[in-house]
């Protein structure tokens, strides 16, 4: 009997490096830099630690990082303050603030022109209808939510797209598990990778959807229905896993991955044991640094569309 | 020893009467029906009586109804068709589709110029901030969500308002206590109240904040802290205590009503029993009538945007 070859574990940190590289670069092209301001309003030592981390990836990078630290109930009239201080190009909350709904009004207060996350509902219901610009005159580019998009690029830096097939077809015929179905995340995920051809079974509490490229002339967009298969079998022919579940507790089966899959872990706790790896072929365990890189791209648009703005 | 008098139960059909008259001579005014669309993409009874009732409601003050049954899955596409249909004035759908926070986001595709409950973002930040119309030249005006409207405006026929003082500062001096503070209702019916005058408590869960009127130059808005008292300590003081606890096991401990206080529920379950009135002086135990008459008056009001818009 031979041995199964193991699979790789492939760090976010090499990925990340290209887009890092690509940002620099298009700030030192925009010729000066663009102000990120993040917005503290509670006393997680994780959002404070991820504000520390944004604050140096971007200030190494030619962007100018300020921290503001409020109290929770003075946030919206900080954010409102932002907004319309010329002097920042793009906006970030840590949130939970107060841990409710009232954090997505909060969200939506960060004026879309500054928008980085790519969280306002423009941003959003662009993306899931495949919209790419804001404007009829196309010169203003639309944003993506800066987690989903970390993980589309993840899959195309390990292979999951297929550049000879044409552009928004490139995940045709791939089967993709997304475990996680919030509207920050796994929802979004869900659509993009259907929009990019993919069958997306996107699985939650509630039960398994399946997400396809929809077919209707009008609206471009992924179809949605609910299907009645388990776990293992949506995952047992999924050349991509990817997993979201804010548990430390939540693993997922190992006899569930396919010989030679892709699999994401985009939780911030660890959703795979690393023994994954005799199945899976590639392992993103972490993404977070994609993530971040994805911010800055995303604010480096918002610096441009304003400059074409004006 | 005297018996203490006994409180009036006043019923929410005869508040709603005055507002319903001033909608039906709105509409003859307007000189034509504005259409009203339904969205039922759900399976509850609750749903498709609350759909029927606003149905017959709209249809007997000439406006025109229409319910549209769809699958959940098809609910965004069908609100988007409406929004760019020219014979349609609003649009409303009833709410639990999937139950969690993609509800949110199907409520933001309804176009601003058709939302009629008032639940855009846009909207309920201009409640927040006492902002009344969406224009600089004051000719397009902000709309209210239905339902806190509902209660401002039993508060005023209920004579906790009083017209002596000055417009926008009737509730001064009051006492108000509002147990419950969703993002739907409880928190914006505290800032509305404040921003009226009143010093408002908000009780939910995670505990007890106080909104009163900010001074601040620049926003106008309330402003808010978190308070240490109890619900008995903030409750025993309050001239109206409003309650929406939509659980058929919570009352509101009638001992913690003062003697000739406003109560008025309008969660669907009962928060008070019928003897809160050995207590209070007006007790309102379900507010719906009043409600739909909101939801009316701003499609009225919409119909009037769209009528000065062209």
């Amino acid at each position: 009997m031979s041995e199964k070859p193991a699979g790789r574990t492939i760090l976010a940190s090499g990925i990340a490096k290209g887009f890092i590289e690509e940002v620099e670069n298009g700030v030192k092209a925009l010729g000066r830099s663009p102000k990120l301001v993040g917005f503290l309003a509670n006393e997680d030592p994780a959002a404070q630690m991820y504000a520390d981390w944004t604050g140096k990836t971007s200030e190494s990078l030619g962007f100018t990082y300020e921290l503001r630290v409020v109290k929770k109930d003075d946030l919206e009239e900080a954010i409102i303050e932002a907004n319309e201080d010329d002097a920042i190009d793009g906006i970030m909350v840590y949130f939970p603030v107060f841990g409710n709904r009232q954090d997505q009004y909060l969200q939506q207060v960060v004026s879309l022109e500054k928008d980085v996350e790519g969280l306002n509902h423009k941003y959003i219901q662009n993306m899931y209808h495949n919209v790419r610009f804001l404007d009829a005159e196309e010169s203003q580019k639309s944003i993506l939510p800066c987690t989903p998009l970390a993980v589309v690029k993840i899959l195309e830096y390990l292979g999951a797209y297929n550049n000879l097939l044409p552009y928004g077809n490139r995940l045709y015929g791939k089967q993709v598990v997304v475990v996680n179905r919030s509207e920050i995340v796994g929802r979004p995920l869900a659509a993009l990778l259907a929009n990019d051809g993919a069958t997306v079974f996107s699985v939650d509490l509630d039960g398994i959807q399946r997400f396809t490229r929809g077919e209707g002339l009008k609206l471009k967009r992924h179809q949605v229905v609910d299907v009645d298969s388990t776990l293992e079998e949506v995952s047992k022919n999924a050349d991509v896993i990817v997993t979201g579940v804010p548990s430390a507790n939540y693993k997922f089966p190992k006899e569930f991955v396919k010989d030679g899959a892709i699999v994401v872990n985009f939780s911030s706790e660890k959703n795979f044991n690393p023994d994954v790896k005799e199945r899976a072929s590639l392992y993103v365990p972490m993404i977070g640094k994609v993530t971040i890189a994805m911010l800055l791209r995303n604010l480096l648009r918002l610096a441009s569309n304003r400059s074409s703005k004006k």
